[in-house]
């Protein structure tokens, strides 16, 4: 089954919880297959800000092969799971030019989740996700697109729904996304754009319920408000997103925002690759699991991280939250070791050291071991402590910090590029390796 | 025909010959339109180290607008110069979603080169170019893709081809690309792969004439040819690509070198552009210019840069070099001043500082002033410093000083990120913008 006879333990996606059950194996006595469909981690918390032009793409991701560099127990294949056959334990991968049939003996299933649009297909074809490193290099452009239509633009309507920025979802993502873009606005493209007046950018944060931050209590929830509305954002509450065309929004109480820019951070599900294993499914798309993060009726198979449905101690179900997903991922991988030697599972128990968010320059929220709630400048330190600490690799932490120091004393977003190929220049690349399966020789 | 007035100076391109040309006009009493295809101004000698994962996108190139903000008389206007009328004294220029006429006094013609294939269309087909930011994050992923492709591939020829990689043109860039790219492999890629020891990459140069560094004296060229073949790279001189198809190269003596990569830096023309004056053109389709830059018969049109011809004293044409086109843009421009007082033009004088090229760590070549001579470690340290000084903006060279740093102590090359939109992505955005012309509303 395995090249060298060793049980294999294949982990579904790179991100916090497989990229931790990874890590956890590396020294056991176990053969591991590490697949996720890009070659590198992303640090998704700092997402929006390579969306809002402060950070480059590389500086937020880490080469996967190069964590497990000299790990000769981890190997790593570029792909995307298609298919889970848990009576042959099989996975199928769409590998680049190949599908592959993987065994395994263990199955540790980490692949996230995705925007969720409660069925509104009209609104999802023309959002952006800001899932993936992908996702945010395409909002980055489009924005900046936008700027440059806008400049040129002699309709004043057309300008305004140009410059203007929708996001929907009232939690830390999308408070973290509209406080950026509206200080991208402001420090840097207002002042790019000086000779146009008119063209004074709005940023609308759009929340369903009646008040931002549902997991927080009261008096960081107004501190949220307060400092977002200090900043210049827009907040509407008690409002959801009814509708989308290019050109405008729809809101549910009639309102029409005219704008070409919706940031979509109101809903996530778990990735699709959950109805794979055919077993019922939860709220959100979510496996449910036992307390071990087995899945009922599946020998060897563990679910980490966003698409694993576990209740706590007091029947909620644990958060999306990376902390849940690499103590997860820590757990299944730990789990199986046991089991390899016969030993009980553990159960597993959420250390919560709290939560927080940043909404722009000095100003921020947090709920420390869900005790002790900080705001403004003290919560903004501890928030950006706290994520150049978890980032991956030195030199990424080294280039984070050489550039927030400078976008802070410098009030600039220096990674302001419209970098993209076209579709013709993405056809091109494909149709120049379309046929890289075949070597004529002679 | 100005918004104020003032005379109109249209500039085509951002490059170091039109980028040079807007901040000399940025005080003078013109009103100045600056045309790029990209929103950046992008540092072209440093293109290699990005395709070569040693650096980010975002640290080689610089926001135009950033450059001019609060200079009131230059705008800029994100778009591609599709003709002249040099009658109407017009250029059509096609931006995102809109095509322009934009008239002008004065223009200054500075849109730089392309890969030239000398009419082989079959390997133009098959070969990576390094001109653009865009060019070198293909050739990035494509390097990438070809290594995962690999590494999963039990066909030995396959595997052979998938990691062989052939650079053609035995001039600095050619031989920077072909050090770099065999470091990425002993540096990092080796590594990452060990458990595949048959994945041995090849790195080949490939040069028609019969010595490297044409430009250079014959010390240096073979010093240049020695600290290449130390590094590992397989140098062939004498020989020209005849032929390229996916899955293998031909070379003019029969020799089939089986690779899916072929970096081509073995000649350039001037860009396409050229063509919309209606004058009669020179060798590598440049422009022919006065010793004043002026087009003959084309009254206030200026050419600057790689899409100039202009002859040395000693008869030779000014070679495409940045320091020329930075002093042409110069130039161009005062000359265009000079012409408003009804003063005299000047004439081109090329200040020349001699020239440079690296060729991995340590090892380096340089003709300073064009009377010393310097090799190996000097050369190279000499090489890294003029680079960072002429580096469009701190934050660059912060960041690009950083990482050199960083990939010299520890030999890593940390942005391997295969980053890209497939062509049904990129189809996606585009769908997306499709309607961005209509706001229906109501």
């Amino acid at each position: 089954m395995s090249h060298n006879n060793k049980p294999r333990v294949v982990i579904i996606g790179a991100g916090f919880g497989g990229l931790y059950a990874a890590r956890t194996l590396e020294k056991a006595d176990v053969d591991v297959l590490l697949i996720d469909r890009n070659n590198f981690h992303t640090f998704t918390p700092l997402l929006y800000q390579v969306a809002t032009s402060g950070l480059e793409p590389g500086e937020i991701a880490y080469p996967v092969r190069g964590i497990f560099r000299g790990k000769t127990n981890v190997r790593f294949m570029m792909g995307e799971v298609l298919a889970i056959d848990h009576v042959q334990k099989s996975v199928t991968v769409q590998t680049d030019g190949d599908t592959r049939e993987e065994p395994y003996n263990y199955l540790i299933i980490a692949a996230g989740s995705v925007g969720s649009y409660f069925g509104m297909d009209s609104i999802a074809g023309h959002a952006f996700d800001l899932k993936s490193l992908s996702d945010s290099v395409a909002l980055r452009n489009h924005i900046l697109k936008n700027f440059e239509r806008a400049a040129w633009s002699d309709d004043p309507a057309q300008v305004e729904a140009l410059t203007t920025l929708v996001v929907v979802g009232g939690g830390p993502t999308g408070l973290e996304t509209a406080g950026a873009l509206y200080e991208l606005y402001n420090h840097v493209l207002r002042k790019e754009y000086a000779y146009r007046p008119d063209m004074h950018a709005r940023v609308i944060l759009v929340e369903a319920a009646g008040s931002l931050l549902l997991a927080y209590p009261e008096g960081l929830r107004h501190a949220a408000l307060r400092q977002l509305e200090s900043l210049g954002v827009e907040v509407v509450l008690g409002c959801a997103v009814a509708g989308a065309v290019a050109g405008h929004v729809t809101l549910d109480d009639g309102r029409i925002i005219p704008t070409y820019t919706l940031v979509w951070s109101a809903g996530v599900k778990a990735s699709p690759l959950a109805e794979a294993l055919d077993v019922p499914l939860q709220r959100g798309g979510r496996v449910p699991v036992q307390p071990t993060l087995q899945v009922a009726e599946r020998a060897g198979v563990y679910v980490a991280g966003d698409m694993a449905y576990l209740e706590d101690p007091d029947g909620k179900p644990y958060p999306m939250l990376i902390p849940v997903a690499k103590q997860q991922g820590i757990l299944a991988a730990r789990n199986i070791v046991r089991d390899l030697k016969a030993e009980a599972s553990k159960l597993f128990k959420y250390n919560d050291r709290g939560i927080m968010a940043t909404i722009g320059r000095n100003r921020a929220v947090a709920w420390i071991y869900n005790r002790v709630p900080l705001t403004g400048f003290i919560a903004w330190v501890a928030w950006l402590g706290l994520h150049l600490i978890t980032l991956m690799g030195f030199r990424n932490r080294l280039n984070v910090f050489v550039n927030w120091v400078w976008n802070y004393l410098t009030y600039d977003r220096s990674v302001r590029l419209i970098l993209e190929h076209t579709p013709r220049e993405a056809e091109a690349v494909y149709e120049r390796e379309r046929d890289y399966g075949k070597i004529v020789i002679g």
